[in-house]
């Protein structure tokens, strides 16, 4: 491992039973001895809490910690994260554990950090639906809403005679004949997400008051929906997700590209980067990273050769201090069979340790990234429309990445953050859709404009309260003055509607949408896209542009493909100030951090850059391999063009 | 409401916790004074049942009453129809609330009519599997069958080992290794549908107990299969059903148009309105018409403008005397918040508001429509078919639409029957499938066309008993004399399969058909049709035609794709004597009631038609536009015309 | 019947409530009846154990008999196969109803043998999930290993913290949120087709007690994976088999041809017939062949004319010494009132039983199938893969069958055999796939090439190891130095990559792949195929030949498809001498048994046949018109070719 440049080394995440192999008899013989060795090599431990996966003597002695589906049937020990964070049993065992960890390590130099449990929520378990679970739910709506008329109230339980006549009759959701309330599915799901973090909280807790210098990180997954990362942040140090491209793409696209299958997609990627590195607003960690073919996409594509290299620096080129491979060595044994390592099963080297060595030779100390845009991103908005969809195809996260698929195409960096974050020091502020509003964000997002600030807006904003309710006013809400709109009707688009909208000036310029339409009804903006397809809605308004103050605010009622969001996001860059790239091909991309250029390209065709200028190459040249880099000195950004050799 | 020409307002469908907050605690308040502004304004009160929705007092008291699914997983409060048809104590509980509701309004002459819980069966609520239902099925089959001999006899049990020794072996379908006895599922069916029926008429007693002018209807749901209508019907005094033309059409087939995701398929819609209104041979109402975008079906797109006019014309056409609509304004909470209405969620006129407007000004009093073919249906049919469809394609309902199309082509009016109504005021009949046969309906078939009227038959006819039991006598069974011919063979067709018949005359006529093919042995029957593809079965009969008496019988072999069955039922129609128009583009219907023509064109492309003679237009002219409508005075039929303008 | 030619009535297979009405309470009068005129009429009887049907009063009695879903949902009574293998109630009772059926009929001569139960496992009834299977596979697992640490070790329970701390521990797979430990599915598997055994044989030796003259089969079916046909064939004196052509081919494939919807493919058949030839090394039985259309498939068709006469005779060239219709009459009741019988539902001749009658005149008597080439098949293989196959379409027995159909077009006979099979009368042996290799068959492998063999073996080989765990070594681990190459990585093809190979010589010949792509490192052996397309793999080696002593032995990385198949399998065949035939079209398959030649044809064109030489025609000539075959005196092989007349 040092001959390889690793510097930290990440263990124990499943290991209770080794650790524990019954109950009170600890044994850190072979850990000591492990943590020695990396000692002695100049490296340093990352320690996980091993509480992911509670070993079968703790599930015989304490059943009620398992979690249940919906349907009530029990989650069995025999695979992992078989456990309810809201069971009190299980709290206490996890207490007991960690404390008795975080003590034996304490004073050891060499443990620098500590990541809480293993990928919360991974196989569909944050949400529980055991009697744990229902008892927890009923005292936090208890919390959340003083009598049970509030909730009635806020809910909106009168449709359907759904009405609670007390706080005793509050349930988790159960089976119904029909769809569930969406304001209950809402706050199950905030429920469910809070579980989490005061489970998180717990861990660590223990870990802090054990050793105050320690950090105290998480790994968490590609867009996951179900945990509230800025929440769970606020309880650690260090955020750090697991990075899988080529899995990953396979989940994003019914079919990806063969350079995707390759090397995954590299907006799919950084919008990971940026929304981890965003959660703290500080470096993040990859924690693990995809070391050559893995066990669970549907297909286990070899990446291409460098793949892994490429990531390392496209994971840096993005905010990550450190970028930890998943697994050392293939594992011999288990459901991870056929996850790659960078050892093969054989202790070898395997494909992914070349790479991984290469990068760590390569990568250099390096400042933190400085985004002049914010994209704004709230769960609460996809646990909304993920109840609500209203269209087979209306992902709020595939909304999120058209947005910023149209940032990064014009190479400008971006930070990914919730709403009730200062929005101060951003140039501009790209919110994809602002689903749940409230007075006090339409107030913020106004002042932000009125001071100067570039907004762009997407469709599905302004169209519910904070409880899931419809607001009474028709949409966007409580963002109506700010827009200058109000939209008169919207639509889920299936793929044999048209689905073409042209700008308003003289430029005959015409783009394709997908999935949802909002017909405007401009009140005060300007229109400056409106339908014209062969469809009914044809000449109705479907974007307007609002001059506030000092700044101006744009609102687009559908869903753009990526020629519209590039234009978009392009207008709304420039009137903002923000220094841009030519734009870029899909499969290349420009990222800044610290006064270096990166230029990476995740195409099977060799590139050429062309910088403008007299900045010099601290890595490669100008022409760039299929998978392969350049980084250059300086914030080379106005101009910089890519032109792909084929 | 009274200014938009509304003269009856539906209501209180789901009020049951608003009406009794706790038990035996009623408010009416709320109640009489909105019944008090409607009569104010001229308008009347239809009233609901509440019990599609029993309140959570209700549930935490008598839990008994909840649904269970095949698997015995609870179907728990939290949406609607969370009740089971056959619970002694939620017939209790339903007879004491309509009850006291109806003695509360029973002299109040504003209230005019009463509407029986809503949607019976929705959300797949016929069939329950809870103890109740079993030990209900138990006493149904004690009623059918005089012993247990009998009941082995009838359903055929030994098969597999199935016999019964005693009725207390008698059990609803549980979870099994492989598929259920088919006459077993069959008698379920029955009783499930059977046990609706009870429960609707233990509240249609109540309300004409207490006032017996009101009317008592239901509102039925788009081609529902597990409830008989014609069973509910008899309690009713009026039948009305809830049509959603952009949702119902994508439900129907895999790919809708872009035309009929605008303004739903004519005939899908026509067929509901056609067999409601034949259920007790009287006009219909539509009960909830869509009035703009709606929450439920696959995509929610936006009815083209005038679609909600053109709605109410068309099935005014088809004899409905009220279109009401769901739902007045959009609901702020709740499941249906996706759901428009005439009113948007601020209160302001939608979309819907502005046709409906349109439309209540333009509707005028008309005479019932008097249909001369018959089209025979059957639910027991459905379910026979249901269980074992012997193709993975083969619906029942798309059957009957087959056929029903071909009649619709020709411009003529078509009553949906049972096959015990009488027959003899029908110059044609036409039965896409006979599929449960009995010598008494054979013999009555055969007697209305031995007294000269024409019978079209479609496959699978004949081919089962009431039980569900093949007939000894290879198909048609009992109907064999009156066909003139046997099903050698039968097989379903897929995609890749050769299907292609021509007609045995020499007109060297080919046709499509799909999904079904019956190759035939004449005897005594004329081949009209014969297999003629690349196919083995070249060259055999795939249709027959029997003269018996003054009438034939056509009976067609295979499931015909369009072409087919417009000119299948033509000839029909020609020999029957049944005046009809040219035949009609997809898009474009006529339909006669009272005296006058409806030409209706529910595609995008105007229209010119051609009248063939002096006929006045009463609404509109010869020129249509896209989804509009014209009405000409008379009834004009022979040599209609309709020509599409590109 | 025995006008019909036939020879051996099998019946009684669903019997118990008419053998059993009430407990103890037998009725033979109707079964001696039957069996007095089959035996009046010179046929023989073939009776069935009635096990797989447990009667209404036995299950009310019993009702611990009952299956249990994974999740706990128990299997009831309504259909068949509703019982636990391993459950002691049910064992009592089979014993019982066995050895009374089995004492009654001891000395009766007519009756000659008995198939035990029907269809063991169909339905997916092999793996229970009841509280006897947790037991059972408690004692399994206890018997099997020495002590937990033992079990531990052997499946590879520490990660993820899965180790048992005591046999008691042990459960079977239950609902988890996660997958299976690959390890404890390979072994519940093995459990699962152990508890079949163990119930046939408990049938099994109760026959033989009673008279040891009757053979003893069972009805296999179609590639069925969750039984060990092998094991189970050691308790039996007969195999056979229930062979649906025109349903089985529509299994296999998404979209079947026209052609195989009307005859089935060949090679799937005759997959089965070599199967279940080899299993005892004998002649089998088709116990059940389709008789016309069925009930099960998707699809219903009608076979070709003359189909049912070709399987009986193709069933027969493969080994086959009695073909078994099923079912003589078509049943007028219950779950298989779609299935046809070779007399029609009121007794007369159906298609079936004209093709069958001409078959039994055509049909002689012959010696048995001598295949010069073995091809490799291992149940657990199935298992292990099906468990982690690692690519959403990597089936096992589309694997075996790629390879075998590069057999058959050569018009070569072939056993299929298990790994522990003595190899010496081969010449040539095909391994589609040795995943669990142990050094034992390494061993037993490279004796038989040193020893002259000719060996292929297929991707995944050397994979695993007996329990389902990584090799330590690198794949093929055991095999390696037989191979002469390791694999350095392996992946699964999705259709959008780019699958070719071209052969390493000279020849300018591309081949397609499918599914999985190895990529080796040759180490002695001659790498004979590399990767050629446009992918990050191209000029990896694809596959080797390694020569070893007197043979050589062939490793091929990749999933041919049938091209490289065909080339592959031809030379290993040209290097072994075996004779074969020019390379035959898809729907044409030549075999050879007892010194006699069967040419049949498959598809819809006539055919043409060149004999190369003298032989003569014992049935048909060298034209063969569609779905007919001919049989030529002799063993015609080198030369004899095929032309498609079109």
């Amino acid at each position: 491992m040092a001959d390889a440049g690793i510097e930290y080394v990440r263990m124990a995440e499943f290991s209770w039973r080794v650790l524990e192999p019954e109950r009170g008899e600890f044994d850190f013989e072979w850990l000591d001895e492990i943590i020695g060795l990396i000692g002695e090599y100049g490296m340093e431990v990352v320690l996980c809490t091993p509480t992911a996966a509670p070993p079968r003597w703790l599930v015989a002695e304490r059943p009620e910690i398992l979690q249940r589906d919906r349907d009530g049937t029990v989650r069995s020990v025999g695979s992992r994260r078989h456990y309810c964070f809201n069971s009190e049993a299980y709290r206490e065992e996890s207490e007991r554990v960690v404390r008795v960890l975080a003590e034996r390590y304490a004073d050891d130099p060499r443990v620098v950090g500590w990541q809480t449990d293993n990928e919360y929520g991974c196989h569909g378990t944050t949400r529980c639906y055991c009697d744990d679970c229902a008892s927890a739910f009923r005292s936090w709506v208890r919390q959340e809403y003083d009598s049970v008329a509030d909730l009635n109230d806020a809910w909106g339980t009168t449709f359907w005679s759904q009405q609670y006549d007390d706080f005793e009759q509050v349930d988790i959701p159960r089976p119904t004949p029909a769809q569930d309330h969406p304001s209950l599915a809402l706050d199950f799901a905030r429920f469910s997400s809070d579980s989490v973090v005061e489970y998180n909280r717990l861990q660590a807790d223990i870990l802090r008051g054990a050793n105050d210098d320690w950090f105290v990180t998480h790994n968490f997954m590609n867009l996951f929906e179900s945990v509230d990362a800025y929440d769970v942040g606020e309880d650690l140090d260090l955020i750090s997700w697991d990075s899988y491209p080529t899995g990953h793409v396979q989940q994003a696209v019914d079919e990806a590209s063969t350079d995707e299958l390759r090397a995954g997609n590299p907006d799919l990627l950084s919008f990971n980067h940026d929304l981890y590195r965003s959660v703290l607003d500080r470096p993040f960690w990859v924690m693990e990273q995809q070391p050559g073919d893995v066990n669970w996409p549907p297909h286990s594509t070899q990446p291409a050769p460098g793949a892994m290299r490429l990531w390392a620096h496209h994971a840096t080129a993005h905010g990550a201090d450190a970028v930890v491979y998943f697994r050392w060595r293939r594992c011999l044994e288990g459901q991870e069979q056929y996850h790659a390592g960078l050892r093969k099963q054989d202790g070898s080297a395997d494909r992914g340790y070349h790479d991984a060595t290469q990068a760590a030779e390569e990568l250099f100390d390096v400042d933190d990234v400085d985004a002049p845009v914010a994209l704004l991103h709230d769960y609460e908005n996809a646990w909304a429309l993920g109840e609500q969809p209203h269209a087979p195809d209306f992902d709020y996260w595939q909304l999120l990445q058209a947005f910023y698929g149209g940032i990064r195409s014009h190479g400008v960096q971006v930070d990914i953050v919730h709403p009730d974050t200062s929005l101060e020091s951003y140039d501009a502020v790209v919110a994809p859709t602002v689903h749940l509003a409230t007075a006090q964000l339409a107030d913020r997002l106004t002042a932000f404009v009125e001071s100067g600030g570039e907004l762009l807006l997407g469709p599905r904003t302004g169209h519910k309260d904070e409880y899931g309710k419809l607001a009474s006013s028709v949409q966007p809400g409580p963002l109506t003055d700010l827009v200058g709109a109000t939209v008169d009707q919207h639509e889920s688009v299936p793929p044999q509607l048209e689905a073409t909208v042209s700008r308003t000036d003289d430029t005959q310029t015409w783009y394709a949408f997908r999935t949802w339409a909002e017909w405007l009804e401009a009140d005060g903006a300007q229109p400056i896209l409106e339908y014209d397809g062969d469809a009914v809605e044809d000449g109705r308004t479907a974007a307007v542009r609002n001059r506030i103050g000092e700044g101006s605010v744009v609102y687009c009622g559908v869903w753009p493909e990526p020629d519209l969001a590039v234009d978009l996001v392009g207008s709304v860059l420039e009137r903002a100030g923000v220094r841009r790239s030519a734009v870029l091909p899909g499969g290349v991309r420009v990222a800044h951090r610290g006064g270096y250029t990166w230029v990476m390209n995740f195409g099977s065709d060799p590139i050429t850059v062309d910088l403008t200028g007299e900045a010099s190459w601290r890595l490669g040249d100008e022409t760039i391999d299929p998978f392969d880099l350049s980084i250059a000195d300086g914030d080379v950004v106005d101009g910089l063009s890519v032109r792909i050799l084929e």
